[in-house]
């Protein structure tokens, strides 16, 4: 059993990378730090882990995480990743950052969405871990930026048109739609039930989503040249779960058997990508719980555009299932360990 | 105290009719038909009217109905509306058809999306109930084809940019969420709570949606050139409610103030029309419970497009709540009578 | 018009007696409290409220609210309501508090419970402000302690059955549930939605919960001895609603239609007490946004129980509402002013 | 691999059972019946299991079955089920059936609540699927009468009380609350988003619900003497979960401790019940998606009462989990296999 700790246990991604680690046959977990909650038993914190871990919250330096486990995700904010990243590396541990602190390969970039950068030496080294793109890369890496949620939905879902090159890149715009996990477990006034439950906004319309650099970032390599999008994300009052609505022109008149073959060439050995069956569309209530990433897609005679629909669990597939998908490939063990279960319906 | 009908009372629409009204100064509500339930009082299908009014259900022919009312609310399928409303006509009754048959003024339009019109000669002489578009014309009707709940949030949504010419209308794109109302009351599979509940789909992608003529209609009128768009339709976890997202090409280069003004120019006198405070954008929980439409949007210098955001109550702004408006605007009353109650929040 | 102040206009109470006092014919609005929101628009806090109040959030001495309104609604926490209360009377003002602060006629069972009391002279002159219970007093008094949510359901649910002797008032169990709006709008982990969504607990299990005194301190006048119950209080995935299943021995051998009298006899007259047809039940679907209680019962001839099934809205009846309906009758106006509104279903 | 059908797999049942089936070890699902959907693959069904099984939907008669399988879940509704069922035993089958049919030992009881039964000479030998007291008898058995969900929650939340005698069983009052996934897939109106969304409500309120003569049976058992209960179901906003408020009068003074202890001999070695920790109680988001029955309680001084909360998922371990746990032990394989995973939190 390899050791395994988490760094951020008490968030919503934390307590999701122990569920699923806690029926994991190679990994095992070790340490689980949460300042807030240290000196208690996770299942405390989180009642579902009950019966299902041992582990107890505590707040460790990385001189002790160091001596605890080898293998580590970080779930903790940005900024905070990467203040603590650069020792566990020099200590030769293997990290899955789930921060956005090594996503961006442009320091600039980092600098002006987010804030200075402590350690942009590692930037280089890190792969963006998003296996169905990097496989490879992944397999020889020992930092993983574990990619956003709102981006692992999007990318996965134009990738193959924008390689292709048969989409116009500069029409592209996602109608972006995200459950509530997404807005992590600080208590705040905005993610209250009374706010969130039974209701629907958009917020950060406009382009001023931290998420966007990061797709355009995708967007860019796998178009081979700078991209522009629009994005505007949604908060629906739903627990897990993205869906994103993307549009685009298309620059060529292909049929759907065309377009589906594009899809099925990229994807077809894929574990975690699901094409759903033509004139059906991905939903976030098929994906809950697994590590899918569902795509549909329709071409809109009436104005030579396509409409993509992707589909995934933000926590799973978008967070704590991706980055135990990373760990398992930089690890040589069958990437799908670990994640195998069915998605949950109802 | 005018007497008013409701025919088919035993839909949300119907239920939404009854309630607002119950407390309608000027209409008394003499009579209320439902195939289904004729003999129950409407309150035993309904138990939230229990006390606020004793009006049964009951199976009525057309003739029966015009004695007993001189207002009519047709809250019925298509299809069925064209068969009851000539005869109300006929009979001097006015009347707020709620259904799609007297919506699109071209015949062989509605013929191709909907079926065979039994009734084409109506059409003409039938108004558009957008009151914000079509007051003068409202007021002097006999004949109202009370809008569809997307056309309603989005056409209100860009109205006074289509009007003063500042977008490129072969660039719109809508991307819109409704509440599970929008399905109606009828038993079936894919509106059972556990299929809806914690989930979110697209449906109708691609262009196939009914309300896309008519909305296509009100814009190429606007726009006074035809205008064709695309417009995805998505299901949400809520009950009531409709958000739009709607991008476009600005084709000048206009500052927020400057659009904001457009706004206010065409709605400042408008009593349902909300431009909510600029950085901020509509909700529908904001918006629950009233016939308020709320509109917000935000420039996005990086990519030269405009984002509205546009949110309605679809079973009030759009349906109930403005077939009432309508009627009171046809009746000579103030248009606000009855619709003065705030939203509910949360 | 009669000049009316929300001390603590930004919790879920706040924000719904503005919602009500927007359309109040006789109130008006003249000042609102929040010392968070201090200096914003009310309507910036609660979007809902746009377009129907301009009244700001301002941080007000009591000196200063004194000189702005004549009738006063402390929606603030206990402890704080007793420092305020005092000098408001004092200065001849009428007050409806919100808190529980003077609802427990007896000084040591609220100082048990809650904390040291700051002016337990005026627990004496405080009316109960239960109107189906207190009517004529409420209508002399100066000082209403309005009732507590789940108080409310409960008490109105068994006040028949109870003051006619039919039940054995020691064998009296209440299992209620409550909507989340019950637990206020402050930022904490356990109403976050991802914590409350698609989930169901029971908390305050063993007879702790603080509204317990007030439920036994009612039903012992109701029953003219002391009376001790069971209480277990749950927390529904919902925003509004209390539903309270009360379970009681019979203690003599009364038909449905009997039981049916009682009610009926207490209630005819009330405006906002429904009791439903015989062989349905009461739900809080079919109050939401109204100051109606349902209610409903069955008898269990083979146990020999009779189950009252009692719903409410609690920020309507179970605050808000009931507060305004208690302002109405000390004002001597008609006591349903601005709470004629029929429930919103769906 | 053991090959396994499914009788009836297009409702919530069956969907469960087969996302268990497609990771489980031992067993290869081998028929799915469904007349509904006949000739379409059970992932279109059920977009969930697109990519985890290949199995068609079939309209098979018994015969046919008998040659596809040899173990048999039955989720049909009562009375189909015992049209099918001694078939497939004298075929030398092993059955679980998640009706109603074969739970009742008393064939009187049976009728009385139910219809006529059809084979009657089977009830004597199938077995209550209840592994905590029935674990022996299972092993051997050939025919599994699989609890019903809220039986499950209840009575395993009091056995070891009533087993030991400490409360009074005339006084046991059940107070229970369901998700909606208990009222199945059959499109109804009163299963339908709008319905059940953001309300509650009790139903068969009385002593009328047909889970009561079973949950009597059991603990008629523990109590080695006829128990009449108080049991009051409810219809949560949520798709799966079943919570249990169990009130009974205490015969003996027992501490916390003592009773806990009790809790400790019937459960410790139990895989699939957690007694959560003194002070905090069950809640069905913390067993989602698993077949652990959580079990809190409190004793309450005032009133000489403790009040137990018994929490499961009602598909899982109220069904299909438990179905599986039925099958394991009667094919001598590993109890918990395919059971292992944590509860989903968020």
């Amino acid at each position: 059993m390899l050791r395994v700790a988490i760094i951020g246990a008490s968030g919503y991604t934390g307590v999701e990378l122990a569920r699923i680690l806690c029926n994991h046959p190679e990994f095992e977990l070790t340490a689980a730090t949460s300042r807030q909650y240290a000196g208690k038993p996770l299942s405390e914190v989180f009642p579902n882990l009950l019966g299902k871990t041992d582990i107890l919250c505590e707040n460790l330096s990385v001189d002790e995480l160091c001596k605890r486990a080898d293998l580590f995700f970080a779930a903790v904010p940005h900024k905070t990743a990467m203040d603590l990243v650069p020792q566990l590396l020099r200590e030769g541990k293997k990290v899955v950052d789930l921060s956005a602190d090594y996503r961006l390969r442009d320091v600039a970039t980092y600098e002006e969405w987010y804030q200075e950068h402590s350690s942009p030496e590692f930037i280089k080294e890190a792969v963006y871990g998003l296996p169905e793109l990097y496989r490879e890369q992944i397999k020889q890496a020992r930092l993983i930026a574990n990619p956003g949620c709102y981006p692992t939905s999007i990318v996965l879902g134009i990738a193959p048109l924008l390689k292709e090159g048969i989409i116009d890149p500069a029409t592209i715009i996602v109608d972006a739609k995200s459950g509530t996990t997404g807005a992590g477990r600080a208590a705040s006034v905005s993610s209250l039930f009374c706010e969130v439950h039974d209701g629907f906004k958009a917020y950060k319309v406009g382009g001023t989503h931290r998420h966007l650099p990061e797709i355009e970032q995708e967007l860019s390599v796998l178009n081979k040249n700078s991209v522009t999008i629009s994005f505007t994300p949604h908060l629906l009052p739903i627990a897990r779960g993205i869906l994103s609505t993307t549009y685009a022109d298309l620059t060529s008149n292909l049929s759907t058997e065309d377009v589906q073959k594009l899809y099925t060439n990229m994807y077809d050995a894929e574990p975690f990508v699901r094409l759903v069956p033509e004139g059906t569309f991905p939903a976030t209530q098929h994906v809950r719980g697994s590590n899918f990433c569902d795509i549909g897609f329709a071409i809109d005679k009436r104005t030579d555009r396509i409409i993509i629909i992707s589909a995934i669990d933000n926590i799973v597939k978008g967070a704590a299932g991706q980055a135990i998908h990373n760990m398992n490939l930089m690890c040589g063990i069958d990437e799908s360990t670990g994640l195998e279960g069915a998605p949950f319906f109802p």
